[in-house]
């Protein structure tokens, strides 16, 4: 990561790293880089504001937000920044994932959070390098390719499944 | 008014006054002397902090937001002032005011928000009301008084609809 | 629309235009070249192939897609092409939304769709130029601006609401 | 399998194998000539229209597709066939099944998809199977033979019940 | 109707019939022989059971089953009939129509309800054709003609506003 | 009602009369003597506490007791009471009645409720009738010529809509 | 058990019955007479027509119907008796017991169920001695007997918790 | 605990201890006295009575009330005190908490309870000791410490992240 950060990777508390570090897992796989750390909307809220606030003139271009129950991260750090902000739903333990869902899609007129699925972080960060093939064309590309080598992958299964019948394939994924 | 105000009201949106101005009207009702205005959490971030964070030294006691939607206004009053701080969700035109609720209620461990019913502004303000009735026992005399006034009048229709019958007494509430 | 379209608006129905149309308004504000239309992903597959795998190449760099009850058109789009795709729930009859909303938010890892609320176009509008904010920065600065006039609405009626008070606000609203 | 398949099972990723093999262990158990394979709405779009507008001059005469999440596969093979398409909504880890429910069953007018139970796969052959019967009354004799069978299995439960009594019921299945 | 009909669209209550009326118009419009009545699964228990019981033997090939709230019809009827049952879920008051949805679409293993949207009759009626279809070619060629025209007016109407602009659109709906 | 009233109606607040009157209806019908009146769980509850310990030795055999909501009130007669309570959610403005729903049914082990359904006040009344049975013969036999009428009304309607077909039941429905 | 039974208990499966029993546990508490045994509403729906047509004149005076998912069971039954039928929703994998809930307890106008908390049939049990108190004022004795354990009970546990303190408390339980 | 107690906790059942007792352990961090106790609302009312008439005369100043399913125990205190009463909601086994959480918040005008997140008895705590900070400034700074403390432990696990990157910082943890 010797490169400065284009993404930056914020989540409300150090729990949600398991979800989140997939996002980061992602976004080393296509060669960006990015900045991963822990700020709460709500016990850290002014760290919220200084890094929504200098993360455009530090260079970031899209910010990824994690959290759970009252999830106010990505709405808090949107309302500080013109960059596209993303938000990932973190299940909890009640409600089953719609508490964070709804605090973070349901976003009033003026200041939009990107949601993605509950505990989407891996999507978060496709999403993310989607966002950076706007403004360049290699990503555009590398996308691409990655949603060849998925379709591949589907494809392989599809015909191992299709050749050895699903018994067989059902004890084979029980020995792995 | 001219007191200096001990309870603020902050709405997400002016679209919330017709359901926030209960809460108003009962701290009146109580002598209560308040402020009310609107912060947006995500459209004037700035202004919430401030708001929140200079709310103790100029006098407040009790904080009462309330927002519809992702509803964080009231996380992010809270995130900033050592005062307890009240959440009215405000029911809006999709998920049946869930998503206010959810949002508000479902605050992290360290910062509570003290959540009242969907539209529940009027509560809101009664809770206001035995909060400073716990440094002022005059509003609690006030509030034991209000209950009584409260129970009578229940008492009052019930009388009346055991009197008449509930044919007669739904053909009262008609004409009004 | 003379310039060569950007962005895409695209909605299951023509019945989503009465909310989609918010999206273009915003776009033309600040101006944004985008096209419009309709694409089924039920009852014209071929057609949303077609526009989406065409779309990088005619130059677009966001989709928009609407689309109410079992929403898989942002899905459907995003399937086929690597430009971002943000996808807006659309309220329906039924469920108060949330079958548009779960629809579009919970994509398979490999397929993101950046959801906004339901309903919530204008955000998905103002989504759109923050992304292309990512490669040209006169959207960012636009975005600031945009942000800038937003808070001083919230903050002029802020003024008003303390200046004369909820009742006189309340009764000026109703004039309206 | 030496005949020619007449029902196609389909299912979003071989994570849904385990769920979805019920299926094709009711069409065995009914003798109906099946396939079973992986193909994704989103990741392999493009293999999703091949198999569905193939399907009908293939021979195969309904489709079973199982999908989890914002779960588009039944409604984008709906969308290429005009065969019944049998939908299996598939539990994931947030939303207790409502996100694939809604998915699924919430289809737009013109384009149906004939939903069954959260997992119910089983059901889904059983549909298949009394579809298949509007043809042949070989197989609507065999559903009355299958219904037969069950009633004759709970029955039997009941008969055990009835005679050893409650207790020594669970003392007995807790044996199994 | 002067043919013996194939299709049974059955109802909780008379209240259903706005709704389930647009099953019996696509009938209409695809030369489906059908008939329609009132059942209630609670009100008239033994009506249904003879009617569902009769139902093969009377030379239905399948059954169209409309109820709210509670919705057993459809499971009632399927408990009695070899033959495939459509179920169509009818909005109340209350719940937003996911009792009425669950109440049909969660069916035991052994006896499926093919589920369709709430409120989906019109979709119920298709589902039936496409089923009819397994037995008639000319049904399935139906579906196909069908669902050319489908596209051909989604079409139609994008070819409008992308001609005329979505302000002029909206307009000449609001005419309408 | 001169008689001595084995039946007791309350409700939380006079707003729920429109809805709880049907029960009253329905034990007028039945010759059930009731009393009703109005009592809130939470601004009552002495009134509350002395209704249900009285009830048994006035004569009372069953109580009914709707509210919305946090729906208290049947819970808490419960608490204070040794005879069936039935309870009727009411439908609220927010949470689609899934809040009185929730609040009534969900009781904990040792103090049961009736619950009936959303709004559901007329069966809670047939419910009360058919309680009163257990002592009384006369009304089993009543129930069972309700029943009988229930189901001639859905006959004929039903035979009326299969002799005028649905376009002129629909066009007779309208007229009314 | 020589007496006659006057409580059915009923489920629709025999997994139903670890949750079932504890219905027939409550009555042997009371020493009523029960009988419990198998009936699917779906898989037998003769024998659910026969139980529930023969249930008054084999003495039975309530029904105790348990099911879990299209929990028809409880209507089914209630369709046939004049008895009153008490419904025990069954949490089932999916939609959190949502789906058994509103099956049960959202009957339509003319046919109640007495529906209880999920998994209640604990109260089941109890409710069915508090309908039988109706008729039999011993089972009224011995409801208040038993709520005044009860009460001892949370009494005793609240008078050790207040002696030892939380810790030891919970040091005490995690030890049992 | 030699101190009179100011704060009540109160809860529905001693299985809620491993939850509420996390109330009495951030009361116990802030010096502040408090009892704790046992008291159903359904099983012991007349203790609920009792314990709520008298609280203010004991010196109570906040009651924290915690229950699950049908939670009525904080509305059932809050209906016979002026004390601001604190509610719980505590998950259970069915419907996600939203039974609990429900049967608190919607409280009707006049009796308000403030809710927190479902199993939020840390924050009941900390808003016990944000509305004690009203009467005595000590508590208000005593938050005020609180939340410095917060952030630092966030802040330090930020910087740890940031420092070590998430791959070492996720095994740390798995360590631990």
């Amino acid at each position: 990561m010797g490169e400065k950060p284009v993404v930056g990777i914020v989540m409300g508390s150090d729990s949600d790293l398991p979800v989140m570090s997939t996002a980061a897992a992602v976004l080393e796989e296509f060669g960006v880089a990015y900045e991963i750390t822990v700020i709460s909307a709500h016990r850290t809220p002014d760290r919220a504001e200084t890094y929504a606030k200098s993360a455009a003139d530090r260079g970031l271009r899209v910010i990824i937000a994690g959290a759970g129950g009252a999830a106010h991260l990505a709405g808090v750090i949107a309302a500080y920044t013109e960059l596209p902000v993303i938000g990932v739903p973190v299940l909890g333990k009640a409600l089953d994932g719609a508490d964070a869902l709804y605090s973070m899609v349901q976003m009033p007129p003026g200041i939009p959070v990107a949601t993605v699925a509950i505990n989407g972080a891996k999507n978060a960060g496709l999403l993310a390098v989607e966002i950076l093939g706007v403004a360049d064309e290699t990503f555009r590309r590398k996308i691409q390719e990655y949603k060849r080598k998925l379709a591949q992958e589907v494809e392989a299964k599809a015909a191992r499944l299709e050749t050895i019948g699903w018994r067989a394939y059902l004890a084979e994924k029980d020995k792995k």
